[in-house]
């Protein structure tokens, strides 16, 4: 399925990207306790600085300061759960845009229902793959159907455009659906991308600090839909520059730093399979 | 005390390795705060896939439907002692296998009598090294008397033997412990492994990942015994392998994800000095 | 600002370096959930062993018994704080040095609070940047002011010094404040340490993992002022010479811990700028 890139799509990724790396956004972010370190490396790495806030008094009064909010529901506990209400309500309030990442949503039962929660104080962007995607939908009263177990997504990015365009007008967000071509949407305009390579799911959280990649995207631009479709398109980027010279996932999680820090406008202009 | 490679053995190893890849097991990690990454990064590079999901009940959920359970107590605390206890139980209710790592059990208190109790459960394996056998076997009422402090293990590998005796008798458990010669006995049938290098303890969590990687080998094979030698095996040629290029525990610790990404049957077959 | 480097310094660098590689110091982290992994390999690769102990009884306990004791509240939440108090209460009473990492403290006010608390057990070296120590001194009745945005120091370093004179005469602590030229004092003698390269800024948990560092020098040496010059001069060779072969701060992190493992008292020697 894959199309022949839009040039000018990718010349506002370029300019999405340069507005993230004059700008240095601040991002808050509550998440799971696997993938903080790469999160935090991740956003340093690609031009943002990274705050991992998560006091019950703080964490909200952080939300309202910070540039934008990721919330990663990835380790769901009961404290993470009465941590991640507070924030994204302070978040909104503070008008700051913050990213939803519904990691295992779907058959996980209480991250399901904490998820769904969440989406009453209005993210600007929700991403996942495929399964995630489903689950939160149905979760939300609209079509879903997953066969997700885990982290990992069983469901085609094309078979969760229906729960898409629902999440997308249920709660006025942007949705992106990674996979092989990630699918980027905000129920009217359909973007796709194509950049990326699949030795990111040998690295655990890949997926995860995306989502912080996004937040700090979104953080410094004003169209979530490109926000999210300029982040898919420079993390993709950089991890394609980072497999060409990668033994394996060791050596990949450390290149794909070092590419991300080392992006230009140039490579993204030349390199986004944007459409 | 090396002893001349059992070619039998190296078969066998080869064998239970390939049945990872085969079955990519979803392995249910609850474990210490400080060692997640290279414990997911370990079982993503060695064919399997993690998921650490904490909450009090979709944890008990999820390690009746993962392929196997580990249980860490690194870094113990209230909380995580209370969610291992369902955790392991559910595991053994559902038939799953599940592998016990009792870091620093023996001079530490409330992990101790923690680890002692898990033990009503029946792990697959227990993983440690010598001192934490010894611990945990005082605290089951076994013989003990450990020099240990911390992780760090001030026992040989052969004292243990008789506390790894009792262990293996007293829960029906394959016992695993490590040392510059490992030591995996089920109380009637001992293995020996020289494979592994002294940098694997310059690395936090290189010790921790392997339990979790002992797990993916008895999720996808029948007996601890033996899947618990091919994957000291396996986890040893492999940091053998990066070793012999790297620079320091840093390039080590990434050389290692990449060699466990590219270990194949020939060379597990040719380096395995299992005996 | 720069000044000849002064060899005798640099002497009395090696030595205290030389005597964390002779002695293995167990130093006992409390720490945030973002760094521990960074955290305990600088520690590995630095010569020293790394526990993570974070149970309510066993980790006081552990505190007592450990070389030396970290308090790092980069992730402050109310069940750490509660850890904290003890645990520097158990360092105290045995003898034994600890420190402070107040991150973050100024603009976040729970940590704040607690931070100023934990003055009372006499810290050895409190360690951070300029805006972190003039929020300190401020909420310990000291002179303040910060420009503090979360763990970015807004201020210079040369700013804070009067805040640094405060704390350490406030509570006998040597201060150690980082930034492109640190500075290390007692109140009495204050040296400076020009080692280091911005690229440690785009490692998470670099600051961290130095704050444990300081804790093996000050374990083993008997100068905390001297133990923190030490540390901060051989902590920034190590960056020095692992940004000479670096193409990003992925590949800068892992040379770091290359570097740091084959330090040696030759390279401290020659390229220590202290004065």
């Amino acid at each position: 399925m894959t199309s022949t890139p839009n040039l000018e799509y990718a010349k506002t990724a370029t300019k999405h990207w340069h507005r993230v790396q004059e700008n240095t956004p601040l991002i808050h972010c509550v998440t799971n306790t696997v993938t903080k370190q790469i999160m935090a490396n991740v956003l340093l790495a690609g031009g943002a600085a990274p705050a991992m806030v998560e006091g019950t008094t703080e964490a909200p009064l952080f939300s309202g300061i910070a540039s934008a909010l990721l919330i990663n529901v990835g380790t769901f506990t009961a404290a993470e759960s009465q941590l991640m209400l507070p924030c994204a309500k302070a978040a909104a309030q503070a008008g700051k845009p913050w990213v939803l990442d519904p990691v295992a949503v779907g058959p996980l039962p209480d991250r399901t229902r904490l998820a769904a929660e969440l989406l009453a104080y209005k993210p600007a962007i929700i991403r996942g793959n495929a399964s995630e995607i489903l689950g939160l939908s149905q979760a939300a009263g609209g079509p879903g159907e997953s066969s997700g177990r885990g982290v990992e997504s069983g469901d085609e990015v094309e078979v969760a455009i229906e729960a898409a365009n629902f999440l997308a007008e249920h709660c006025g967000a942007t949705i992106a659906i990674s996979g092989p071509i990630d699918l980027i949407t905000d129920g009217k305009t359909t973007v796709r991308c194509a950049n990326g390579v699949p030795m990111l799911t040998k690295v655990t959280g890949a997926g995860c600090a995306l989502g912080a990649y996004l937040a700090a995207f979104t953080a410094t631009n004003e169209s979530p839909l490109w926000s999210a479709a300029s982040a898919h398109a420079s993390y993709g980027i950089a991890a394609e520059q980072a497999a060409t010279h990668s033994a394996g996932p060791g050596s990949f999680a450390q290149n794909l730093l070092d590419e991300l820090y080392n992006l230009s406008p140039a490579k993204i202009e030349k390199e986004a399979k944007l459409w």
